[in-house]
């Protein structure tokens, strides 16, 4: 029996609350299930050192863990003096999959950071961030464009993000953890507003796999996601 | 005008949700007004070297803020690769704090950490963080009873703090962050449960003061204090 | 026209002098056309914490790159004080592939360490990495056994590697740094022996994709990792 | 029996050496007793990235100990590659104290360093640092006005400090390492010139305390400090 | 019986390929026996701080060893975060010694930054990389000639290094790693094109020396130095 | 005109407090005219991992310069989070020449640590800190004897050292910072009691030299040397 009741392609309940920071130009607090992470999107007005002088912009995102987001405490980053090296994968994960929804050039010679940190973990914190911040994210460019800084919108699409795995050779849609460590194959896909994909990560750390386990896993994700991004257009209506 | 139409000697509105972390052993997010920190308690088994063999425990305490947490995003401590002073000054403050609830030798020889990460900044937090950080301690303690990891309760006395600080020639109970930054004398100040004195810290920078002054600030501590208190034991009773 | 005057399905010329580095249990120097990249596997007796006193091994990898194996000269990561995330992607990555190889319980507590140092790049590093690793890893058994660490092989399947990508809507094996730069889709896939899959990375930074554009980058990347594991057991022939 | 014989609310032999290194601006060497610490003063044209463009100077403080100046050898943080978070603490504590010695608009967009050095430890290393960094303070205001860097003092008041605490409930000045190891509460004053306070930083680890205790100590470390302060004004009469 | 059949003042075989790198202004692969440095070498067109505004350039030098060039594993140093004391003690000195070819003021404010790394070790990897680094800076001067960077050469002289050795009171020239555990007194000698002194470097942790056993090493150091010289002008000329 | 008058073969005033730190085993201050340097020498009853179970001790060094011992000040390396390629390079010098006057296992399964921290600098710091070094390297015996850790001395010989250069074709003993900074050739000498060597490190930076020149150095730094071991002895026998 999964989680919630659900069936194997059906998402954990979805809760997004949008403007859920004072301080941040947009910001949300998303949930799957009971993982909990807070997006934020800042505005910084220096792009990275490659893009000087180039008219174009940048979004990049950062991660984080609160020490016991998960079952046994893991220690601070910040006591350790560094980033793990998952911690930054999923980052740039993050990262590349929400420059996706931007024109760069649109945006202009800025950076909006995504902060995303998660406050509670039970599976599918990446795709949580991934689906959250494309929300915080668009409340920063309304923010922007509110604020006279920029003059039309650079967003071109949505960007929403689910994981699914088989278990004991059954495919299922939007893992918890004690799923998650069960699973045989672990995939992470990012789709776009239009249903296009825009990242695939899948794994088989346990086994291998074929094309048509690979096909099933796609073809779930994609129904999945399309929940999401209804899920973010609701959102995106009471906000606006 | 206050925030909040709040008097000279008033608490901004105080929240603490208990038990918000399903994985911690203790757990809160707490509220001053508009600032918001997630407490959390965990058992670690281990302590610190110079305490190994005297069967004596620890109360350690780390602090963090989320990047966005303030009104310009502040950069992760985990890329910087370092905590900054102010974040180990903190945590060193917590730690102590929470240490004096706590008789170490009934404890045994095993370490409470305490994670305080601020979610949301608008001046206090240490001090919401100490207030809340008790909370957090007195569910583990729960915890570990109910689970046989001790058999009497560890704890002597309950710990709360405040903020104050005067701003053209008036004392402040409870600054929030517009006031914290005009404020010419800024004080923390931490109480046991016997309304007994942990810890004081003021400080004049932008000017000197006297005893008069001092004493001022440290009575509307005292009375903030008691209202703190009590709020803590209103929520440990619902918890129990 | 393509490096090397290749059809959109070819790949570069794949070199593989295995048994290169004197010192390591196991070592090869692989190129993919110009890319170079020296893999060493050394046995080390300890495990990570997690695997103590589990009677399983692990295998793991560290990536490098030589400063000036790029265009232009990246600073050593020794002197920054830390890997790029990109760094630590790539090693997780070649990490996860590798382990895929062996049985982990046959192999016993002990710990595999795969250090692929990238000598001069042209795009493909981390596939030539994979698939050169396993080579060493491979040495590094029958030099393990050869000493009696252990009785019979762990190995359960051939890893190999490739990269694809697509470009003005052409899918092209095996691209080099030039035809990587211009890539609107880029993706890796790690196959086992079997021509099974392990792991797929796919990105669309540029633009995004649909199913049969996926189909068809995994189809030549099929074609051509089953020509790497054709090279991969001519090697090791000659080794034997 | 107190070291050197005294009462409680004495303090141990004061000696100060101005001008003890020839390369700073200022510079001494201090000691409290036993506690041995070279206080320098260095010019630096540069301010802090939040005061550029304000006119306004800043004046930011160092500590460090030597590694045997301690009873057992402490670990060189240089070879740690970080600062613990007690040393952090404590430069803080010595910045913002001498920082209400000095006009920072007269001083101008320039920061004076002041490095604090425990050749020496044994008790007080921090009050002895502030004490001893007023003096080279004021000897390299003196350089700079000589040199005609500045037209006139920044100088605003004096400032000295002094530790005290509890054993066994009697107040004690000037605490040793020894008394303050076995202290119940330990306290730290900072005061100007006209005997104002500056800061104060009082902790009840073992045990908590009240207004009458607090105020004990804070009259004789007020009485303490006039004699540093006295001290400080022979030094300087000599210097000049 | 030493190495290769050699007598106590012999070299092992030395081999040299120019142009190792395609991507680099210079670059060999140098062979001492079985000790194999590759060494490039990269322009870059800022200059250390020191060196702003004053017209002259600079040649840096950077020294790694791949983790499994060794014996035993050694940890890679990015990963631990830091270069250790002996490669950065090797650095500067392949550095110094590379100084002592050029012309500063004709290179003109530019760096050259030569990179060794050590893809096997066998004994003589900081002499070797001198010796390597040496054609690799040549031919990065070459490129900057042809391309119009420079208008003419900034080289003064050539620049060699060998190791030498006291075993059992026996002088030995380039030692390998196994005569190197086994030596007295441990020396490195840097000669330039007019066989004159450019560095010592003589140790004696084993045992003390004199004059007369300083002399006999700095005479083979030299015979065979000049037998690297002539290695290098070789070398060059093919590549012109 | 040298400082203090001096003649080229002239050493500047040496000055050696002994016993100047109450909590080391060893200690001293000494003074080569204004360089200014304590050294402490510390028990630590755990030997570095290659010499556990051995049975053999090990002495190893560290160096520091206090922030303002130079004409300009440096930065902290506690603050930089690492010590710079010159501080190892001196440390490791000062381990290696100190180790030669120990019989490391008459020292038994031990480590003496040996701090240099300069106080003030003005040309030949890592020579004071040698020669300082090896008279709190006694007292520390000595202790260790008196306190029964050991039962005889392993103390083989003496050690000092010295500087010395050439500038304008003249070689001079003992430079200052002044003359440091315009020599051509720089060279430090280790010697033993018996005037024999332990070390030479000689460097021609600015310009090439050959063996006249060198023989020339090596004879006014062993003159000089005598000089310094018997200051040495003459301490010693004051502290006994």
């Amino acid at each position: 029996m999964r989680s919630y009741n659900r069936y194997y392609n059906e998402l954990r309940p979805v809760e997004i609350i949008a403007g859920y920071n004072k301080h941040a130009e947009g910001s949300c607090l998303i949930k799957f299930g009971e993982t909990t992470v807070i997006c934020t999107a800042s505005l910084d007005e220096k792009v990275p050192q490659f893009l000087r002088n180039t008219g174009q912009g940048w979004v990049a995102a950062e991660y984080g863990m609160l020490p016991r987001s998960t079952g046994s405490r893991i220690q601070r980053e910040a006591t350790k003096g560094k980033q793990e090296g998952r911690t930054q994968e999923i980052q740039r994960l993050i990262g590349r999959s929400l420059r996706a929804a931007i024109d760069l050039k649109i945006l202009g010679e800025r950076r909006i950071i995504i902060d995303c940190d998660v406050i509670q973990a039970d599976g599918g914190t990446r795709t949580a961030a991934i689906t959250g911040g494309y929300i915080a994210l668009c409340e920063a460019i309304k923010t922007m464009i509110h604020s006279g800084i920029i003059k039309r919108s650079p967003l071109k699409t949505q960007i929403a993000a689910v994981s699914c795995g088989i278990i004991n050779s059954k495919p299922l849609l939007d893992l918890d953890y004690n799923e998650d460590s069960k699973a045989d194959i672990d995939a992470n896909f990012v789709f776009d507003g239009f249903n296009k994909l825009i990242e695939i990560q899948a794994t088989g750390e346990k086994t291998s796999f074929n094309e048509e386990e690979f096909s099933e896993l796609l073809k779930i994700a994609k129904e999945g996601t399309q929940k999401l991004l209804l899920k973010q257009r609701e959102t995106l209506k009471i906000m606006s």
